[in-house]
């Protein structure tokens, strides 16, 4: 269950300076471009579900497995029951019940009827059945509505019943292999499987199934100035919110996520902390410290690590791939920090640490800067891990609705909190700009995307929109 | 955590014989009426994800609780940066760092600056703050990138600043309070806890939140023809699939949902069985035994049950308001079976069992028929128990893509599987309508509506489309 996040090219050389500004399609690109889906393992069905299936699930039995009735009526020939009315039924001897479940059913002969329950198999004999409705239940008081409990009324399982319409051959009757057959593929690699999934797999007998596990996500905050909620504020002091949010939103992702709250600026205790989690982490989320501050230990911390680690993992390869590439060194793995072309979320760190090339998103650490950039970059690999297509959040164009232009600075992406109008196609910001503006972000359900090359957004614009679900 | 379900007029009364045929939206209203949310607890926040709020959270304190820079630079006065530029740059004293969560911040007076990290407080006698980039970094080389590390570079935090560029007055400052300010409300009564509002409650020092529990629902299969999946099937058995279908979709309408599968066509085990459940239930679902036949024992088993609670409660009730409605008995609980004037999904049972009148819908047995009533009638029944505004699936409006006209019964409101294609507008049937079909449900995205009075759907009409998400 673990995962390999190798940079791709455009991390290593010209890009890879602090001179380089990345654009968000890059540094997306890049991060996908290295998560490799999670190693699949055979889970119970229940477990699976929002999975991604890894094997053509086939058919091993008809569905149904056997020729059953799709009424409770009675199981019948239909030559006994031709040109049967109310006025003249046709009146059969009734030899037995046939519920679903019970053991050998009973042979219907000529001028006989077994009495069957919905599920239950065709009784040898029987070439149709009709439903109670269409006969007096054996009770000779004319149309029956239903069938008395047997428990309760044992007598109606023998006797006479009277039978007021034919039935062509095989009415009410389900076929065997009629839902799928034996061989068929029930469901294709690929397949997420969801509740209807689940009952196909559970139909045709299958106890456990293959998929891409969810993966395992660890969220570190880090910060001198955090305070867990609920204790008491000192000065200089704010809440920790980054490691809540986005472990919550990792779970939202699909993620089984794992809250690891403010860690304060100590490169040490920070990388001990790293490397303790990295047991439990398919992939590892750290928020702030990865601007040009003096104090921005996550920086500092996580190139120590991966550096570490993967200059032993070169060597590695080195020796195994033999000379190939022997000029110039593999570039490893590590983290990676950069600038990029974007408001908010400028500082991001990608890479991948420890022994088993673990992925390690680092964010920025304001609250909306962190949560932004969870839902562009995070969000994806998270879906990508698990091996979905579909990683991405719906797009949509909506028009801006606003009293004034919206300024967005030169060459970067702006991303707004937006309120969408799914019915007027419409949307509205929320709040302003600032990456310290929780309260507007929690009445957000969309972010406005202003393009790179836009300084100013006018009411009334097309804009492009990412619906947060 | 219980829940009160009370049977509506409709249930009562003229209706509640087995003559009369529900329309969907009867028996759905009849649900929604009956069913009451379940009292709020306080739940930890990670807990509360995805619940509904039951109060409004006012905030305690300001946010940012203080004054502090967005940039990582200097802290300065705005007189001794005025008229700066690269080619005569304010020079002034470092007099040391202000990390965001460190302690007593340095004063800072004329001619001098501290080193201040974004998040960190203004300190006493700065008035603004001049970003890194705009100054030499202390280092006397140009303009700087970024900060040293403090503990790689401990000699930055004194020495000589050269700022290149001026500041107005609190520039690259957040306000004390600008996010929000003690007593407004952060969040009102009925948010839907996502990520973002976790993180605004964290944010504000909330570490717990009083909101509606995610309801506890029971889903248990009955038929004696049920085996496991992964064991045998013996001549006349099927495997149990329900269970695990409508687990599943319990949990993904936000409950936490137990499984218990397969129980024979016994009513005193079912009895049993129920009577077991029903400490850990908000809401119990049963599939199968609902229909006419000699061994529906859900509908015996369940009448039994309901009914001897309720009488006792009903008496209890009386005794308790006094002779207001003394002439007649009150309609106490018990559960109701009942024909729908509905394809797939025709018998269905509501209605409330046991000591704290327990809502139970009893669902038809066959696959798609019983994934069908969950997704009308216990989806939105789990829903409102979770205090949920928004109770239903999404519906849209689309074109019918058909080779021919699909033949629906008079009076009945057919549901059938489609594939929903959100670009053109259309959806497509997939396979047949045979309520046994799950192959085809595990294909499908939308339930397809056609109306009561529609008896051919042709192709190129508009029709409802319920998406399944």
């Amino acid at each position: 269950m673990s995962s390999t996040a190798t940079p791709s090219a455009a991390s290593g050389g010209a890009r890879g300076g602090t001179a380089h500004v990345w654009s968000v399609d890059e540094h997306l690109d890049d991060i996908l471009g290295a998560i490799r889906p999670l190693e699949p393992i055979e889970l119970q069905l229940p477990d699976a579900q929002g999975c991604v299936l890894v094997e053509d699930v086939t058919v091993p039995v008809d569905l149904p497995p056997f020729d059953n009735s799709s009424m409770d009526g009675y199981a019948v020939r239909v030559a006994d029951v031709a040109g049967a009315s109310e006025e003249f039924p046709a009146v059969l001897t009734v030899i037995g019940d046939v519920a679903a479940g019970s053991g050998e059913p009973p042979v219907v002969g000529p001028g006989q009827a077994a009495r069957i329950m919905t599920g239950a198999p065709l009784p040898p004999g029987a070439e149709t059945v009709v439903p109670v409705e269409w006969t007096d239940g054996g009770r000779g008081e004319g149309a029956a509505t239903e069938m008395r409990p047997a428990g309760h009324a044992p007598g109606d399982a023998s006797g006479e019943v009277r039978v007021h319409r034919p039935a062509g051959p095989r009415a009410h009757v389900r076929a065997r292999g009629s839902d799928v057959r034996a061989g068929d593929v029930a469901l294709g690699e690929g397949a997420v499987i969801g509740p209807p999934q689940i009952g196909l797999l559970a139909a045709i007998g299958r106890a456990t199934v293959r998929v891409r596990p969810r993966p395992r996500v660890v969220v570190l905050s880090t910060g001198s100035e955090l305070v867990q909620p609920g204790e008491e504020l000192a000065e200089g002091q704010i809440y920790d919110s980054n490691s809540f949010a986005l472990t919550a939103a990792a779970r939202d992702a699909g993620a089984i996520a794992y809250r690891v709250g403010a860690v304060t600026d100590d490169a040490d205790e920070l990388r001990a902390t790293i490397e303790d989690q990295l047991i439990r982490a398919d992939l590892l989320v750290t928020t702030g410290g990865v601007s040009v501050g003096a104090y921005d230990v996550v920086k500092e911390a996580l190139s120590s690590v991966g550096d570490g680690n993967e200059r032993a993992d070169a060597d590695k390869d080195r020796a195994e791939d033999g000379a190939e590439d022997g000029s110039t060194e593999k570039p490893g793995g590590g983290v990676e920090f950069r600038k990029l072309a974007m408001q908010p979320g400028k500082p991001q760190g990608f890479g991948s640490i420890g022994p088993e090339h673990t992925p390690l998103l680092a964010l920025p650490g304001n609250p909306v800067s962190s949560y932004v950039s969870f839902e562009l970059f995070v969000r994806p690999a998270i879906r990508a891990l698990m091996g979905l297509k579909d990683v991405h959040r719906p797009r949509v164009r909506a028009e801006l609705r606003a009293d004034k232009a919206l300024p967005s600075p030169a060459g970067k992406r702006q991303f707004l909190r937006g309120a969408y109008d799914a019915e007027k196609g419409t949307v509205t910001p929320v709040g302003g700009s600032g990456s310290h503006l929780i309260a507007a972000l929690a009445q957000a359900d969309a972010l406005i995307v202003v393009p790179e090359d836009v300084t100013s957004l006018e009411p009334g614009t097309g804009t492009e929109v990412v619906l947060l679900g």
